[in-house]
Formats: structure tokens, C-alpha cells, sequence
């Protein structure tokens, strides 16, 4: 079928390969022109504006935009609102708060447009792979665009079924899923960042914690060298621990175990922040989760200003003269 | 080749018949005659004693001791290391303290008695799926041991090969690791065992928020009734979180969403608390592996001392009456 | 000076109370008609509805406002932004939300009143104590109310002077802070709020750990059954963490050691929840509050739904059965 | 009385100085023979050997060791063992695991030497404001050396009683505490210092959300600049918040608003360590005092592997390219 795509950086891009390779017909624009024609030169069809795309597809249209969450997101989505008409569809498929879709689905309502919020998973392994979808909207808009979502996703694979799902939505099992009204995809896919992040605060400890243990300041018996490369491997297969990140901790780590390449700087997009603030609403103890995140907070800061106070508050009661650090 | 096997339980007897279908002897003792019995039936030499245990293999003999982490094992390597000779190997593929095995090889040296510490991972799944193992121990004895930990480790299976890894140690790859001198073998496996509470817990909280939004005290719309199965379900196929512990939840959310069969009091293993007190020593912050500990200790009470005194210093200055919980 | 005081609670009838003793006149109104019998019965001249309290004072009119927040005090400050006028004072002493004050002090300025938030800590202890006060306004609006502040205010009373404040704001030294700008005051209070909550669990947890010394399941001679009571009262004295909490926590357990008559399931009120949010707007790791506000949330459930899942996990891939809890 | 003081840095030599103005003989041995000489000036009586301090006193003599927990303390005390005899007593005062207590006092009671320890706290203030003592060991050991406590001790002051203590021990009223067996002195001030890096915490989280309320990435209006040593200020009179260590943070804030002198890598002694230990032991969930510990592991480091870790994971599955830190 037909989609307008807006939005053409990696994401974008690589969802408008996914779908072309399917047969489906894309109308694409981005504001980098570059971008347009190189998709236009595997088989896009390039649209010089936003009204553009608009105007080259056949009604009732959607349109995918698939722009950082925020004003550029706002903005477009406004503007498709002025040229869009009753029965056509918008489509988020980026990273917004659900909240904002809540609003701006219901500021397009009285118009008869369609709002669909897709949280969209898969990075850079998704033109491969295909994207995890967690998909929020009305049933009717929704299964309108079923050839969309079923192009995008990763279909059934190999992957072994769980057991009791028979009389259940098989849409899951092909790695796309409607959760419910408009906000609830963008919603699970708020929260599947989240735990993503507690996730990878584990490994990461675990993994410091393994490593540390050739620290000279530990007794010599109880001091280890370890592998972490081989380690990350063999936990791979049979063990509680195996998982897509441990895969990918794997390929970080054999290829240079001590991983000199990274900063160690991380940064945190919205979801993760969200997530805890939905917690917090929901009263939710999620500690895990918000560790998680106050460790990416941490790592991008030389010293906090609590860390100084400590430092004062030792000094006033103790005389303690804390020495500088970078040891 | 030969193996003696001492402790019967769930994982001794697995071990036992995993290792008979690869074509090992393996000479078996437990306390209780029943689980001796059962596994005679299935092609096991049963033997009436630990010392009967050693007197039938033949030097240099090998014995696993497969008993609770504690007092069990502890005994039954005393009693090993009076009747072994030097040479044997005892292996203790238990949940044992790195710091005991420590002490233990050094009891057991005088005497040239060997000993190997097996981290052993795979639960109920292990007969079938194999067993991932974390050896600690001499490079002569564990590699004396291989054809054991060959046939009791998954191999290599459908599993996707991580690059880069031709020119290293091919075993990690089978599901198996000699991780370093004596105690690195549980070393790795206790901190499997933190990272295992740290990813479940992050699962759990994550699955706690899409629950906890349909919540009456949320505003109308923004709540949402999620089908958690179907979520844990897309999850599997092309997200972040991707786990072997994703696939059990979904299965565990397929067979009833509300879980309502489980108690929500959540035991802990010594191995939880072992890896945040290993964290400590080695100073390395491990605020996720160590609220998801705390978790566990929380869920099995109904409440603290340190909640009641929070009720009582409200009371206090703010005159602030806590209603009775179970709401 | 005149003052009108809408809300006639605990807080807001001490607040009169206090302010009556300094010798000044407040109007008060609430809907609890009892309420208002009584203080004028101690001299308070009682206005039979908030526009009789508008009416009744003198212009430049002050109304101090001390409703819950949220609905109660959005309606009564939109019913004043009806009836006073340009260079009247909404004083806000309740505990509301800062982005709120900044919403409403906007939506007042067209019409030239102005808007004061405070933050009022001192719980039942005010009266006597005096009230610590922070202020958020224009410059000009919290000098006006400055005698108002000064006489809720503790005074400098017996405690010690800080060191290099000679040059300094002398009000803080009082017990009164002019914050900054519209909502500053109620931010101030916020955070406060948060580092209680924070430092409330820091002792519940160390007394925790005090009581639990006892446990059977310790090693005999490592098990000490503490008088806490008598700890709580040798800390009070020349220990690092004496503190008006650790008084508080004195005399509760002075009066019965186990807390028995409290039921150790804590609210938590809008501002630990806020101060998380502000932590994660700005960046900011806030591990300690998040863990004392998730503590709260805990400690009103009998079990969270991800506990369930994580015994559905262990179930799943070990076969734990986890007895039911309560023990 | 008489007492032997083994160890003059400042502890030590400070509380040979308040035991002096007490009218009490110390007998005062350091290997720094300056230390020594000093407080000879001051009217100790100085030894030049540890047993000539144990051969000046008469019996039972009672030495105090006031010396860096761990082999310093240890290797005096098997030295005083050595030259004490029976009836004799040695006091830890310094900071020593409780379960080293335990050991060493059961080394001692063959030879009919007691031993008691002794927590203190009151830092470089002590000398003025009194030590707040906390006591382990047998009931006789501890009424003789009364005189020697009381000494050290605050005494009552001015400090407001807490009702409902008529009945009770007058000891902790005067600043120090009987806690029981050998061991529990040190236990107590284990905890102590445990709740102080949590009270030192949430003031530290506080204060940082409070100062990072100025950033640039909040919306122009959320922005304050606030004055954080008249915040701390004002929190000191009428606020639930009041405390000591707040005392200390407003002197801090006030001569230096920045805390530019401070660098912010915390250190942490054993007690922080110990306490979070004993929580596990009992399983205790201490979240908070956890966190505050980790606050200070990490305040020592650039960055951490598992930030690299987590660094690398990201590239990994999202082409993430984290910038160096410091910005």
C-alpha cells in the first residue's frame, strides 16, 4: 500500500528500505534533500514538500513521521493537520511522551484525522531484523495499515512459540502489537526503554564487579583476572542471564575487552525519565529502573555539587581533607 | 570417562543422567536410598557410601559433590579428603562462597588432593538444554575433567557465533569456561546470580507499570488496560529487551496474566547477597544488583521496623495517624 | 497588620492563632462553620464567606490561603482573582505544586494582584516553634507582608549563630526566607520535604538494622538485643546525626520500644514526588529521596505485582515455589 | 583515675586533654615521641613504651587504644595482652569491626583480661562539645571505668530531656551508652556512621537539585537562582529538617556559597561498608544507606566500566556515539 514517510534519517530511512522491499509504495520527504534523493534512488518516491506528500497520495492517506520527538515532531504534526482531510491518518513512529499524543490526537479529532502512535524498536539492526512495533490508536486505523506494521516487523522467524498463545492475537508472535488507545504504544514502548536500561545496569555492574576483582587492594588469593569476553560468551548458552544485549556485550567486549574506545559518557533519551515519572504516578516502587538512570545522569558529570557538600560537611565535623580525584 | 557423584536432588540427578546419555559412568551416592535407587534404574552405579563412592573408581578419581552450599558440602569434602589420595579431584558444583573454596583447596593440598569449584547454571532446563559451567581450579585438573564438562555443556547449538572469536579458547563457545585459579569458577557463577536478580527486577518493575496504568486514581485518559502476555510476547522478536527471562515471563503471563498462583514472596540465594558484598569490597557502585536484593528481602515481609518508625516520627511531628496497610 | 486567612484547618487555625498573639488582625472564613466559632471565639473576626473576607479588609488586601492542595485551593484563588483588585496579595501557604503558583501568579498579573507562595513547615510544633517560612514573590509584595512573616516565624531564638552571616540577609536568621521569584518559595519547601523523607528512612533504616541484631538467624554470639530507645537518646548528644528527627524518634520509642501502635504504612504527600520529578528534570542522581519516596509506596502494598513475576520467573526456570509470606 | 592512653593523633591526644581538665591521670604512649612530648606539656604523664604505660599504672589498669582500625590496633592489642594481667583492661576506642571485637575479647578472657570497646563520636568538636560514647562489654568492666566516660561524655547541656525517661538508664541522657556485650559499642557507632552517609546524602541530593535549579536547559520561567547557605539558614529554626550536620553545612555554604574549595571525591571508612554488610546478613532491605555508600565509591572515579559497558552496549544496538564526558 501506499505511506507518506517524513523523516528520513537513519530511522526513517532504513523503515522506508524495510517497506520498499515489501512492495509497499513510499512518498518520501525530509528537509536534507540529500536524503530524498538517495531513497528516491532505490525506489522512493521523492516529494519535494510535506504538502507534497500530502497531495501525491490517494485518500484516506497516512503519513509516518519519523522525526526527533519534540517541536520538529509538534510542528509537522500540525501542519498535517491543516492539509490532511476526514479519514486520513497520522502516524508517529518516533519517540514521543504519550502524553503529547494524547493531546495532539485529540486536537485532530474534530477534523475526522486519525492519530496512531507506533513505538518503534530495533536501531540499527531493524532493516534486518525488522522493528519490534507497540502500536496505540483506533481498531479501524489500526488494522487499516496492518500490511504497514506486518511489512515492518520482524514476522515469526525462528523463534520458538510460547506455549498457550493459540487462541490468542497472533499479531504478537509476529512482532507487532496493538496495545490499546491512542498514547498506549508509544506508553510500552516508554517502558521497554526503561527496563532496557535497568538491564543494562546490571550487566554493566556485574560485569565492573567481575572486572574489579584483579584490584590490588584485595587480599592475593581472592584477587581474579577474568576473561570478560569469554565469560559474556559461555553465558550466552544454558545460563539464567542470555539475552540480545548480552550478544551484543559479547561482540563489544571480544573485540577489545577493555573497551578503551568508549567514554563511558551515556546519555539517556526521554523514555528512560518518563518511565520513572509514570512510576511515581502510578505509585510504583521502581528502583531498579530509576538507579539506572541516575547512573547514566552520573556518568556525564566530572563531580556533582552533592558530592562537594559531602566533602564540606566531612571537613566541618571530622577535619577530613578529601583529596582530589582522577586516581 | 568415570565420575563419582555425590547428592541426588534435582540438579545431581540431572547431571547423573545427562552425563549417562553421553556415555560417562557415573558412580552415585545420596543419603537418600530412593533417589540412589532411581537413578541405579537408569544405568548408574549406586553406591551404599561416600567411602564406597571412592573405593569403586579408579585413581586418579574424580568425585562431584552436587549437595546445598553450607554445612552439607562442607562435611561431606572433609570426609572426601580423608579417603581420597592424591592426585583425585573433588569438584563441588554446589552454590558454595568462593572464599570456602579457597579454603577448602588450601585444606586439601597438603595432601595433593585437587580441587575444582563448578558454577552451574540451568535449572530445571539443564538435562535437556545443558548445563552453562563456570569452572575455578589447576589448568592439569580442569583439563583432565573436559570430557565431563563437554558433555554436561550445551555446545555451540543454533546459537549465533559472536565475531572475532576464532583465535580464542573455542570452550566458551560450548558453554563452558575455565575462568581462573580455585573460587573464580563460583566467583562468575554468584555474579551471574546478581545479574540474574538485577534483569529480573527490571523486568518486574517495568511489567508493574504497564499493570499499575489502569489505576482509577490516574485520569481517564491516560489509562490503559495493557495485555501484558501480548507484550512480553512482542517484546521476544526484534526489541532491546529480548531474554531468555522475557520468554519465561511470557510464558508465565500466557498461562495466567494475573499471576495470581504466585505468592510474591521471592526467596534469595546466598549468591545475591555474596555479589553485593563482593561489590563492596571492591568498592564499585552496584545500586541495581543491590535494590533488586533488597526487593526480595522486602517481599518477604509485611512490614518493617524501619516503616514503623517512619509512622511513628510522622506521628510525631506532623500528627499525621497512617491507616492499617492491606488496602 | 490585616489579614484575611482562608481554610481554618489544624495549620491554618494555629497559623491565626500565632498571628493573633503578635497582635494582629485576621479575618477568617472556611467552609466549616465550627471552625470559624471557635477562632473567633480566641479574637479572630469571623467573615461568613470569602467575599465577606475581601469585603472586610482594608486595601491593599492580604488573603492567606491554607487549603489542601489541588482543587480546594485552584478554586478558592480563582474566586479572589474575581473579587480583589489591582495591588491586593493571593498569599498561597499550602503545599502546592511550583509550577502551579507560576501558572496562576500569570493569570492574575493582567488584573494587578499579586501572588505569594510559602511554604510552611513546622507541623503541630508551629504554634509554639514558630513556623520556618519560604517565600516566593515579588520583591515588593513579600517586604509589604513582613511583619506576617515575622510573627510566624520562630525568632532567633537560643540557637547558635552560623558564622560570616553578618553581611548577610538577616530574615533566614529568623526563620523566614525570601526565595526569589513566584514559586520559589514552594519549590524551596518542596526539596526540603524531600531531604526529610530521606533523612526519615536513612534512621529507619539504621534502627532497623539495630533491632535486628537480634535475629535468631545470626551466629549466637554476634546477636545483641539493643535498647533503642537508649541509643536514640545517647545520639542526641554530641553524636554526628543528632538532629529534631532523631528527638522526635527519642521520645516515640522512650514511650513504647517496639512501635506497636503504628501501623508502619506511610503516605508520602505530593512534594517527595516532585522533588524526584525536579531531580529528574535537571539531571540530577537523587538515588537517597527516590529510595525513601519507593520505601513509601512499598510500605502500603501487601504485595507488588512485580514480586509476583519474579516468583513466576524463579518458578519457571528453577522450580522454586515460593511459601506464601506473612511469616 | 588513672588511665593509659596508647595513641595521640588528634582523637587521642584530645581525649587525653578533656580527661585531663577532668582531673584524671593519663599515662600516654605514641610512636610519634612529638605527640608524646606535647601532651606531657599539658600534664600527662609520658611513657616511653607501650609497657611502660601498662608498667606505671596500678592494677587493674585500664588502657585505652586509640589507633587506625586493623593492624595498628591489632598488633597493640596482642602486645597489651602480652604485659596486662588478669583483671586488667583494654578499651578499643577506635574504629574496629565489631566481629574483630569479639575475637580479640575472647582471645583476652583466658588470661582474665576484659576488653571493651568503645564507639566515639564528636570528631574535631569533641574536646568542647563531649564525646557521644557507645559502650560493649561486661557490666563490671564498664561501672568501673564510670568515671572515665562520664568524663568524655557531653553531659546533659542544655539539650531539652525527652519525656518518659525517668525510669530509665540516666546514662544516655549524659551522652553515653552501656549497649551491651563485647562488640555492640562498635556495632552502635557502625550504624551510627551508616545512618550519617545517609543523612549526608539526602542533604547532599537536596542541595544539588536546589543549586541545578539555575540550569539553562529548564524553561525560562522553572529557573531560579537560589541562595543555598540562607536556605540552609532558615532550615535550622522551625524546619523538620534541622539538624546538626545541617549546622554544618550552613556554616560550609556560607563561607563559600560554591564550595569551590571542595573536590568532591568522598571518602568512606569501614562503618559505611560494615553497616550495609549487616543489613545483608539480616536481611534488611537499607537502600538508602546503600546508595549513599555507592555515592561515595563513584564521587572517586572518572568513570567506571560499566559506564564504558554501558557505552558500548549502546553503539552496539543504536550506532550511539557517546561524546567524551566533562562538558
Amino acid at each position: 500500500m501506499q505511506l507518506g514517510i517524513i523523516g528520513l534519517g537513519r530511522m526513517g530511512a532504513n523503515i522506508t528500505r524495510r517497506l520498499g522491499r515489501a512492495g509497499h509504495q513510499c512518498v518520501v520527504y525530509d528537509r536534507n534533500t540529500d536524503a530524498v534523493r538517495a531513497l528516491a534512488g532505490e525506489g522512493a518516491r521523492a516529494a519535494p514538500s510535506l504538502e507534497d506528500v500530502v497531495g501525491t497520495l490517494e485518500a484516506p492517506r497516512a503519513v509516518w513521521v519519523m522525526l526527533p520527538a519534540g517541536e520538529a515532531t509538534e510542528g509537522t504534526i500540525q501542519r498535517l493537520g491543516e492539509v490532511m482531510t476526514a479519514g486520513d491518518i497520522v502516524i508517529d513512529g518516533g519517540n514521543t511522551f504519550y502524553k503529547d499524543d494524547i493531546r495532539r490526537a485529540a486536537a485532530l479529532k474534530p477534523k475526522g484525522i486519525r492519530y496512531v502512535d507506533v513505538g518503534t524498536s530495533g536501531g540499527v539492526w531493524g532493516l534486518e531484523r525488522g522493528y519490534c512495533l507497540m502500536i496505540g490508536g483506533e481498531k479501524q486505523a489500526v488494522e487499516h495499515l496492518d500490511p504497514i506494521f506486518a511489512a515492518l516487523a520482524p514476522g515469526q522467524g525462528s523463534i520458538e512459540r510460547t506455549p498457550g498463545r493459540d487462541d490468542r492475537d497472533p499479531r504478537p508472535e509476529k512482532g507487532y502489537l496493538h496495545a490499546g488507545p491512542v498514547g498506549s504504544g508509544h506508553f510500552v514502548k516508554m517502558v521497554h526503554n526503561g527496563i532496557e536500561y535497568g538491564l543494562m545496569q546490571a550487566y554493566a555492574e556485574g560485569f565492573d564487579i567481575l572486572k574489579s576483582r584483579a584490584a590490588e587492594t584485595l587480599p592475593e588469593d581472592e584477587r581474579y583476572e577474568l576473561d570478560l569476553a569469554d565469560i559474556a560468551e559461555v553465558w550466552r548458552r544454558g545460563s539464567v542471564v542470555s539475552s540480545w544485549l548480552l550478544d551484543l556485550s559479547a561482540m563489544a567486549l571480544a573485540e577489545d575487552e577493555a573497551l578503551s574506545g568508549f567514554s563511558g559518557a551515556v546519555s539517556d533519551s526521554g523514555e528512560g525519565r518518563w518511565t520513572v515519572m509514570a512510576a511515581i504516578e502510578e505509585e510504583v516502587p521502581a528502583e531498579v529502573l530509576s538507579a539506572a538512570l541516575y547512573a547514566r545522569f552520573r556518568s556525564r558529570k566530572e563531580h556533582t555539587f552533592a558530592e562537594r557538600l559531602l566533602s564540606a560537611m566531612r571537613f566541618k565535623f571530622g577535619g577530613h581533607v578529601e583529596r582530589p580525584s582522577g586516581g
